[in-house]
């Protein structure tokens, strides 16, 4: 399938008193070329494969392609992923009809706190809350996958 | 799992006519390092996807772990593979009370031809099959992952 997204920092942690879910996430790269990556995700109790290809030149539109794998094997593969491994908490926020999930990463990664929205299409309009930064769609360093490479807080 | 395996070249075809079973195998890598090759695989009917750590030093051993996985969605992942795909067909061969997998390439790699035991101890013995060649077992060339990117018909 085809995912389409937009991605924002954050200014504030409001947003976490309007989240209705909030889940734990674990993941690393078996390949972290944008062309394309290959991801071990840990989500909750939950494990997952999943391969995404190379962005449209806008950043807003990525071919994905998911399964759901066992925990436990999920475990083994992410020893093989390239440092490093993300670790982040995902609040699911709904705001004016739409869905953001706002990503508040953790470890080396802390500080960094980034919010997404899935739109049906490109144009899709939608209202942004308060708490919505700078939108970075496109902009590779805020990629989860060069963010493994290249952790939060060895940027300059 | 581990797998634990020996392979060689193969110096006649007088192994078709001793064959059980042919299959048809179409494969393409969204990862061929080395330290952790992305196989995604198209067997007869049937579409895996399949990640392997690193060799051991003798190259015998390695971590493998594999998914069977949509044939339509494997097709889509196949197009995002690195350069190039490899077709071959695979005979199987039982000799002695071993099975010797027998991969003849096609396409670039026209020319080559690969047998591969599977084992249970990395000192498991076994007997040689006449039309058995030199051994190749930890030799990256003869990786699938590396041909995929080199193909035997480039070699010097």
């Amino acid at each position: 399938m085809i995912e389409i997204e937009r991605k924002f920092l954050v200014k504030s942690e409001k947003f976490i008193s309007k989240s209705f879910k909030k889940t734990q996430i674990t993941q690393g790269y078996l390949n972290s070329d944008s062309n394309r990556t290959v991801r071990v995700r840990l989500k909750d109790h939950q494990a997952y494969i999943t391969v995404k290809g190379k962005s449209n030149e806008a950043g807003t539109k990525r071919f994905e392609w998911e399964k759901e794998i066992n925990y436990e094997e999920a475990v083994q593969l992410l020893k093989l992923c390239e440092d490093y491994i993300i670790d982040k908490t995902r609040y699911l926020v709904e705001y004016e009809g739409h869905l953001f999930e706002v990503d508040i990463f953790h470890g080396n990664n802390e500080g960094l706190i980034i919010a997404e929205i899935e739109l049906t299409t490109e144009n899709e309009k939608f209202e942004k809350p308060d708490w919505l930064g700078v939108e970075v769609t496109g902009d590779i360093r805020y990629y989860n996958s060069y963010i493994s490479n290249t952790p939060f807080k060895q940027w300059k």
